[in-house]
C-alpha cells in the first residue's frame, strides 16, 4: 500500500509548498525525501506552468506565460544505494488526478513566446480546456471527440552529475550561439528568473540558479521527453549519474499526440504518480545502457485499432526545397497534411493543430533511407469521433 | 474471385517479360493493363533489384548491386474513368509469396554503392537470408529470433503529371548540385542506364529514359514509401494526376522495420498482390488529399504488445553538436542505443542493424518541440526473441 | 468533476453507514439519491461480504462466512425521468481503490457453505490475499505471478419491477424443491436473515426482506452477472423496470477470470466507482433490449496478446458418461485440464484454481452444435508469470 | 519452402483422388505419407461435405446434405518417430484458398436433417455464400457487413487407439439409447454408409467402415474443436496416441463464430494449410496433457476492438424454467438476444443467425457459480458493419 511521500497543495505555487519541488536539473538541489529500493510511494505534481493556465475560455493566459517558471517538477527521491554506474528501475504503477482538479488544458504558444512546431502557419496563442470524466476526455474547444486517457507524466527524470550538465550547458549554449537573437529562441540558456530549487536559499541556491540546467529539452538523464508511452504499468531503466539518482517527476500529460506539436503541449494536468523504484547494479556497463534512458511500455494503453494516416515527405512545402532526409520537414507536411483533411471536417485550424497534439496519435519515422526523402506519417485513431470521418 | 492480371516468369529479368513493367516514373509509360472501378485483381512482383541477389552466404552481390535497375515494378494498371483531381482507392486485398520462393534477403548498402542509415558506423556490405515458414520468417543470419510478417509493397504509386514530373527532376537537381561528389550520392537524377519501360521501344524509349524520374524517393504520388503498415487490408487513397492513374506496384516487403534503416531493405521478396481499385470523383480537392496519399492501415497486423524501447535525442554524438530538434539525429541515436544493447545479448552490430531493419519494430517522433531536443523511439517486439531479453 | 454522491467508512458494517445500501432486490427499497440524466457522479462500494474477510493468512473467515449478508450493494440510484420501457444507459467511467484498502481477496468456498465450480475437487475452504500496486496485482499466496487488473463492477444492475420479481421467486423456489436438502443448494431463497434495506425499517423493512429477490443470480436487471469486461470506459444498455430504474452497484473486482470459477470469486475489494447515466426513451423496444442487459466494453482492457489455451470437451470426467453439448462440463475439463498443467509447474490445485479465478484468463464456448461434444475453452496469458511456461 | 505433400482435384469426389483421404477416426487408417520432426509441408483440403454444397441462392443442397459423408480430412499423416505418450507439436503456418475456389458457405441445417443450436426457432434450411477478397469476406445474402477471415481449420486431430476408439464408441451409444429416434439425433454411431478411407479396401475397409469413430464431436485427440482462434501462426500439442500420431485435417473455414451456431457452420471452404510438426518425447506426462490438446493461438488474427455484447442467463425462454447454471442455455439466450437486435437493423432472423456464425464473433462464459444462474455472453465485433449499429 503505497504511502504518499510527497504531498502538494495544488492551490499555491512551488515555492509555498511544504516541500518546494524544483524547476532546474543539477546535481547539488536536496532530495526531498529518501526511499529503499522495492518501495512504492506516491507523490503530487503540479501542472508544468505552476498554475499560470486557468480553466477558463481566453488564451490570454498562454500568451502571456513566463517560461522561465517551467516545468515544476516534484523530487528529487534519493534512492538509498544508487550509485553512478548503476539502473535506476522505475515502475510508473499508476497516474491520476485529484478531486476537483479533473481537468487539463492545451495551448499554441505565440511566437514571440516559445512557438510551436508549426509556428509559421500558428504564430498566435491558442489554448482548449479538457475536461476528464474518468478515463475519458472532451473539450467544449474542440467538440465532436472524446477519447481514453493515455496518462503519463510528460518529464521523469534523474540528476545529471556536475560534468553531465556542463556538457549540456556547453553545448547548447553553442547553439544559442549561432542565432542569439531568434525568435523563437533555439535554445534556453540557465537563467536566474523564476527559479524554485526545493528547500535551498541564500549562496547556495543562487550558484545552482545560475547553473542549473533548463528543463524544456529531454536529455541523457530521461528528462522532458514527451513520451505518451511512458504510461500505466510501464518500466523504465535511467542510467544513474549521482548518489541516490535523484529521480524528479513532473509535466503530467492526461492525453498527448507524438510530437506535443503544439508545445504546449500534451493535455497538461495537476494530479498524483505512483512509483516504484528498484537497483540493477553495474547495470549501465551490462546492458550498455548509458546515454538514455531505455523502457517497457504498459499493458493498459487504449486499444484503438481504426487509423486513417497521413503522409508527409522532406520536400519543404515554405519554398518547395528539396531537403536530404529531413524527417521534420517530412513529419511537419504529414501534420499539415492531416490538419487540411480535418478543416474539412469543419475545425478551425487551431482546433486540429490543438487536436492532433492532444489525441493519441502516433507519430511515425517510416522511411529514413530513400533518398533524398524521408517519408513521415502521424495516424489518427477513427474512433475518438463521434462520426464517420473516411473520405467515401 | 480475383483475376492475375499482371504475370511474371521470376526467373527471367524484367525486358525478358510478356508484360515488361517499369523502374521509372513518367506519365507517358503505357499502361500494362486497364480496369474499371469496383474490379479486384492479382499481379506479380519481382523484389525490387530484378534478381541481382542471391540466396547464399555471400554480401558480394548486394556490394556490387546495380542501383540503376531498381524499382522494377509491376504496371501501370489504366483504371478507367479516373481523372486528374479523383482520387484513387486502392485496397491491398492480399499479398503472398510464390512457392518455391519463399525467401527474402536484407541488406547493408555500402557506402560507395548507396549507403544507409548508419553508413559511418557500417560501411561495408552485408546480407541476411530470410526464409519464410508461412506467415513467420527466420534468418540463418540472424539467429534466436522469429517474427510473423508484416507483409507490404514497399512501393506502390501513381504516375506523375508531366508538370509534377519536372518539378521532381528540378528539385532533386538542386540538391545534387550542392555537394555533386557526395558518397554516398544526395539524390539520384534520371539515367538512361538500365532502364525499362514496358513495351515502348525507340525513340520514345530513349526520351522517357532521359525524362523518367528516379523510384528511390517517396513523393507526392505515393511511390516508395517504405510504410510497412500498408500491409494486407489497408486502403489507400491517391490523388490522380494523368488520366487512369496509372498505378503501379513493386518493392514487397516480408516485413520491415520504420525507417528500413539498412537500406536494403526490409525483407526483399518477389510474389504476388491482390488489389482493388476504385474511384472517388473530385476526391482530392473534396477531402484536400493533394499533396500524398492517406491511408488506413488492415486490421491483421501481427499484434506484438510487448516491446523495449529506446530513447534517442537530437544531440549529435559523432561530434557532440547540439541540433536544433534533428529527428534524424534523434532516432539515429536511438538506433545505435538499439543496437548497443542487442550487442549485449551476443548479437554482431551487423546483425542487430539487420534485424532493426527488418523486424516489425516501431519507430516513433515522440517529441519536437523540446527546444533544443527532439525526442525519438525505436521499439522492438520482445516476443520475437527465443529468449527473455529485459534487464535483470 | 464528478462529485462523491454515496459516501461510506468503509471501517463500519453496512447498516452503521449514513446511507446504508442494500442486499436485496426489491422495486419498493427507497433511492439512496437522485440524478438527473447526463449526471457523473461517484459512489463508494463496500466488497461484497461486508467485511466478513481479513487480509491474513487463515481461510476460516472463508470458510465461516455469513452468505445471507451478501451482496452489500451501492444505491439505489434514482434516475429523474427514468421509465418502464426507456433504455438506461450507464457509462462505467472509472473504479479505483481507497488508499488504505489497496487490496483484495479471493476464496474457495467450502462445500457445506455454497461451494464453487470444482467443489467436488476442491470441497475445503481456501483464501489468497492480492496486493495490489497501482494497475498490477500480486499475491504472496500465490507466487511467481503478477497482471494488470481487468477492474470492474460484479454486480451492477437496475430494479425488478414487482411482477419480475414475483416472477424470479416463483422460477427459484420451484427449482429448490426439486432437491431443497442439495448441498451447496441449487438456489438461494429470499430469507430475511442479514438484510439491509437503506433506511428502511419497521413493517415495510420487514415485507421487503421478506420479498426481496437474492443478489446472487444475475438475471434480467443485469445484477451479478460478474462480468470482467464490465471494466472502465464500458457503456451498459439496462432494460428499465420501474420509475427512476433505481440503479445499484457493488461486488467490486480488481480482476477475474472468465467463469469466476471459485464462487468468492474474483479479486474482492472495497472501492469507488465513477458512473454517467442517459436515458434512451423508448428504448427498450426499438432496440428490443427487454430480457438482459447490452455493454459495450471499454479500450483500456489489458492488452495480452500470447495465451495458453485449454480444452474441454463435455464427457463428465467423474463417470465418463457422454452428455449432449453440455458447456458446463466442457468448460470444467478445460478448467480441470488447466489446473493438472499449472500443477507442472509447481503450484498447488488450490492455487491453480485462485490463479484461474483472479486472473483475467478467457473462458470461451468454442463449439456448441458438433453433437455430443461441446468444445469450451480457458486461455491463460503467458505474460503473467515471470517465467516462460510453455511446453518445450 | 514447404512443398505439397497431400495434393487434391477439388472438381473431384474424395475416393476419386490420388490420395483419397478419410471420413473417420480409426487407428488403422493407412496414412497418406510420412514426414520427419522438424517438417514444413502442405496439404490440400477440401471443404467438409465433399462438394454437396454449390454457389447459388438455393439452400436445397443444404436441405438435403448427405451427413454420412462428412467430414472428408486430408490425411493421416505419419510422424517418424512419434509415439505414444509423446506430445505432437504441430504449427500451423499458413491456411488459404486455391485460385477459382475463393468462396465459402454457412447454412443452417433443416431439424430433419442436423438441426442446429436454435433448431425451435429456425427448423428449416437456409444458406449464405460468402466470396472472399483477399483477407475480406462479403455475402450477397447478408448485406452491410465485411470481415477478414480468422481462417482455420474446424477439424485437426490425431488418430485414437482401438482402446480409446471403443470408448467413444461406447460411451455415444449409451447416450443414444437414452433417446434412439430423437429428432435431431443425440449423436451419430458409425455407420458404413458414405465411408472413404483412403487407400484401403475389402475386409479390412469394411471392418474399418464399421468400427470408425463419426468425425462430428471433438474428443480427446482434438478432431472437430471448431476453436476460431486455431488460426494461422497458432502452436497446438496433441497428446499422442498411435505410433506415428496419424494427424488429419480438414473442414477450413474462412470464418467462424464462437459456437459455430448453425452447424453448417463457419464459412465452409476448401483450400490449402500449411504445417509443421515436431515431437516432445514424453510429453503428456510431463506436462499432464492427456486428455485435450492445448494450444497458442497465433499473432495476427483480425484486431477489432470495439464489440456490441450480448448477455443471457440460464431460464429457459422456452417455458421460463430456472434451470441450475446451465450454461447452454445461457448461451442460446445471449444468441436469440442478439438475434433480436439485429433485426432491429433490418436483418431477418436467418440473416443474423447465420452472421453469428460466421463473422468472428466471441462466445463467453462469464459466470459459472452465480446460483442458478449462468451468464452467458455473445460480442460481435461493430467494425464489421457499414453503418453505426450502436443505440442512440
Amino acid at each position: 500500500m503505497a504511502k504518499t511521500m510527497y504531498a502538494l497543495d495544488l492551490s499555491k505555487p512551488m515555492e509555498e509548498q511544504a516541500h518546494p519541488g524544483h524547476n532546474r536539473w543539477h546535481p547539488d538541489i536536496p532530495a526531498a525525501f529518501s526511499v529503499d529500493p522495492g518501495t512504492s510511494f506516491r507523490m503530487d505534481c503540479k501542472e508544468w506552468t505552476d498554475g499560470q493556465i486557468e480553466n477558463n475560455d481566453s488564451a490570454e493566459d498562454v500568451r502571456k506565460v513566463n517560461l522561465s517558471r517551467v516545468h515544476v517538477l516534484s523530487g528529487p527521491v534519493y534512492v538509498n544505494g544508487a550509485e553512478p554506474g548503476d539502473l535506476l528501475v522505475v515502475d510508473i504503477l499508476d497516474i491520476g488526478s485529484h478531486q476537483g482538479y479533473e481537468w487539463g488544458f492545451n495551448g499554441i504558444f505565440a511566437k514571440e513566446n516559445g512557438g510551436s512546431f508549426l509556428v509559421d502557419e500558428f504564430p498566435e496563442a491558442q489554448k482548449s480546456i479538457w475536461d476528464f470524466e474518468g478515463i475519458y476526455t472532451t473539450s467544449r474547444h474542440v467538440p465532436g471527440v472524446k477519447f481514453a486517457g493515455l496518462i503519463h507524466p510528460g518529464l521523469i527524470g534523474v540528476a545529471p552529475s556536475m560534468e553531465l550538465l556542463q556538457k549540456w550547458n556547453d553545448r547548447e549554449q553553442k547553439l544559442i550561439d549561432t542565432d542569439p537573437n531568434r525568435v523563437p529562441a533555439l535554445a534556453n540558456a540557465p537563467t536566474s528568473e523564476s527559479v524554485v530549487l526545493g528547500t535551498l536559499s541564500g549562496a547556495e541556491f543562487d550558484r545552482i540558479a545560475k547553473e542549473g540546467a533548463r528543463t524544456v529539452p529531454p536529455r541523457e538523464n530521461g528528462g522532458n521527453c514527451d513520451i505518451k508511452n511512458l504510461s500505466k504499468g510501464s518500466r523504465i531503466f535511467f542510467p544513474t549519474f549521482v548518489e541516490g539518482a535523484k529521480l524528479s517527476v513532473g509535466d503530467l500529460h492526461f492525453s498527448q499526440g507524438d510530437g506535443e506539436i503544439t508545445f504546449c503541449g500534451g493535455i497538461e494536468m495537476s494530479g498524483w504518480i505512483e512509483l516504484k523504484v528498484d537497483i540493477i547494479k553495474g547495470g549501465m556497463e551490462k546492458y550498455k545502457i548509458t546515454e538514455n534512458p531505455v523502457f517497457q511500455p504498459g499493458p493498459v494503453e487504449p486499444n484503438y485499432s481504426d487509423y486513417l494516416v497521413f503522409q508527409g515527405i522532406s520536400v519543404d512545402d515554405r519554398n518547395g526545397q528539396q531537403t536530404y532526409l529531413d524527417a521534420n520537414i517530412a513529419f511537419r507536411r504529414a501534420c499539415l497534411n492531416a490538419i487540411e483533411y480535418l478543416k474539412t471536417l469543419g475545425y478551425t485550424g487551431e482546433q486540429a493543430y490543438m487536436l492532433l497534439s492532444t489525441a493519441p496519435v502516433e507519430g511515425r519515422i517510416n522511411g529514413i533511407v530513400d533518398i533524398p526523402n524521408a517519408c513521415c506519417t502521424i495516424a489518427i485513431p477513427t474512433q475518438i469521433f463521434d462520426r464517420d470521418i473516411m473520405p467515401k
